[in-house]
């Protein structure tokens, strides 16, 4: 690994005036984005990655989910491809770098290899995975759970925004409705780099996250049942207000997570819908989406048993009936431990500070964990503020985990002659 | 008085026949009303309230807010007439009997006295005013805080719904905007007979109420500023959740009504709007709508104290920036003595059981006591189920409140042969 030093690397600028441009599509006045899946700020992002691609000399595979894979061919056409990316979606208020640094740090990988004139044995592609976000078509990660076999395409292409409208609808309306099947073909490997999305990294003053491992996260809606009756004269002791019954769960959910903050565990109250949600009248019903990780799945099923017996008390006390409508959850994986090595050396031969931690938010990685060796790459945010029109990053602490997924892709990919 | 017994009364069957083509009008699934203000159920039941009016020889007078008034003539054209009524429109989900009881027992008193060809001095009017629900527009009570001098009629058509439709605009298109100035006339009194919205009547088995005065009510806006991030890696000590902070203050302010339930105080949290509201992201901005009300005024400025802890301690266990961003109220008012001593004795005299008591909710009354002698009945409904589509009463048990209007109202317009 001595001549890791001077090895030629990335150009940083150049990554940057990538970012710069895509701050500028569905830039809110906040300074953070607004580009939900499949909408026309969407479409523009994906219009200009692609120009990008193509621009580079690069083919831009596009599948039934819209799933795109710009594809740098390696030397040996039968060698499966290396793949690297994540999404550039945004939240409804989210911020400039999040996924999309991850993208196009790929490409410039891509571009770099080129600049030095380097070919590698297999093929490399970056993908942007569709919908990643979840902010308007519900679970998050769809299209790396359909490329994963989880989930059948169908399935995905009806998924419904708030709006009633289907995915596969959005989809062709903006012109991505590509012909490819969606998955089912062999990997090398996945790469995902993303910001941290978390203060740690912000801390320590470390410069990469390589991410071994994933929190457990456990979802639920619970439902909560009432009785409209006047605000005015109904009694104490004949009410049984929906938004009180969910008010005393969310606090209790808060409350957990204040419990298990140092064992690092965490809670969310993240959603309500109530309704009639009206002045003068107690609702009669409610749903409250609940969210809590833990990094250690034993810990989290006593946090599940800690929201159970909230729920009974949550009850009690507002004469309502509440239940756990729905469950879901994701995590509680190991990335590939041999991916994870690698960085580690490459990390070591760059002189890069790296911590080996593990990843608290939902991201594609975790999909394509099932089916190739896949580790992800985390880089510091500022404060961890994330999801949030004030995300930022420092450039100069940034480019440590782009060189980093630059060397690494290209061992993996098997270093040949330019 | 003894010649009580032996007078002619109201026409129950009929009245009944009334509320049951009412009943059609906006019927819900649930088997209550959906008839909000100035929508085309709206319309339609006005229609056919000034159709029941013509068809019985009345004039139906209709000002600049839609607020319509019918009018019988009395012998003495200078004499200030006799207003009784309520209102016809209803809660999103309401039910058969809230204020359109008041509206059509007015009418049947009308139709009462020219049946048995009694003759008055003073006219006599019934009125259904608009928007009283304030389901639609707020405030609610709208157009008899403007009849009664307590704000523009300007300001009120510019009132928006929640689509941004102008209260003006509305009126015009259902048709009922009106030339005849709002108030600005003379009034001999006022009458206003209601379904009682709470328990008492129907648990103390009385046959009506004679409300002297009302409850005192306090309405808040809570406002409630975090900041948004994500759900999975923001540790506990970094989160401002507006969404959290609303759920303590609505807890404490549920707990609240139970300290001060055994002296009849009573709190609601009836709405909460939140923003972003995602899965996944906490959310930066809430508002919390609350309401809570006492017997006496002094005890509700302990629970405004209480109120205002409440939000300081909230602020603190969440976080999060809390205020109180607007404040409104109503009632801690008395009715005319004189009125409620005339329903006393007329009472007595009709072997009706009453009590007298306090109303809770907000009623047209409240403002029309500022400008008139005003009082109100209350007749009893089942569980005091309402602004509920299960709201329901009791035939045979609502008769005698009828009858008393007629006899309060016929005595006030002052007797004369017919």
């Amino acid at each position: 690994m001595s001549n890791l030093d001077t090895m030629p690397g990335i150009d940083a600028r150049r990554l940057w005036s990538t970012l710069e441009a895509s701050s500028e599509i569905g830039a809110t006045p906040g300074g953070g984005l607004r580009r939900l899946a499949l909408s026309e700020e969407d479409r523009a992002m994906r219009d200009l990655f692609a120009f990008w691609a193509r621009e580079s000399g690069y083919e831009v595979g596009i599948d039934r989910l819209g799933n795109m894979f710009v594809q740098r061919p390696g030397t040996d056409p039968k060698a499966p491809p290396v793949l690297m990316g994540s999404h550039l979606d945004t939240q409804a208020k989210g911020g400039r770098y999040d996924g999309i640094l991850g993208v196009l740090a790929g490409l410039e990988v891509l571009r770099s290899l080129d600049d030095h004139g380097i070919a590698t044995v297999r093929g490399i592609e970056v993908v942007n995975w569709s919908n990643e976000e979840g902010a308007r078509f519900q679970p998050p990660m769809l299209c790396s759970l359909v490329f994963a076999g989880g989930a059948s395409v169908e399935w995905a292409l009806d998924r419904e925004d708030k709006s009633g409208v289907r995915f596969g609808s959005a989809l062709e309306a903006i012109g991505y409705a590509g012909e490819e099947p969606v998955g089912g073909r062999e990997l090398d490997s996945y790469f995902e780099l993303h910001i941290e999305q978390g203060p740690v990294l912000d801390e320590t003053g470390d410069d990469v996250g390589i991410v071994t491992s994933a929190y457990v996260m456990a979802g639920m809606r619970i439902q909560i049942l009432g009785q409209t009756s006047h605000v005015g004269p109904t009694p104490m002791h004949h009410r049984k207000n929906a938004l009180v019954g969910a008010a005393y769960v969310a606090v209790e959910v808060n409350e957990m997570g204040w419990r298990y903050a140092p064992e690092d565990g965490k809670s969310s109250v993240a959603r309500i819908d109530v309704s009639p949600n009206l002045p003068g009248l107690l609702s009669d019903e409610a749903q409250l989406y609940i969210d809590f990780r833990h990094p250690d799945p034993d810990r989290l099923d006593a946090m599940t048993a800690d929201v159970e017996a909230a729920v009974t008390e949550s009850a009690r006390r507002s004469r309502t009936e509440i239940s756990i409508a729905e469950r879901w959850g994701f995590g509680g994986l190991r990335f590939d431990p041999g991916l994870a090595s690698l960085l580690t050396r490459q990390a070591t031969a760059l002189s890069i500070r790296f911590r080996e931690m593990a990843s608290q938010a939902g991201h594609d990685a975790y999909h394509m964990n099932n089916i190739c060796p896949t580790v992800m790459i985390f880089s510091p945010c500022k404060d961890g503020i994330t999801h949030n029109e004030a995300e930022d990053v420092d450039w100069d602490r940034t480019t440590p985990a782009v060189e980093l997924l630059f060397r690494a892709v290209l061992e993996r990919a098997g270093r040949a002659d330019g």
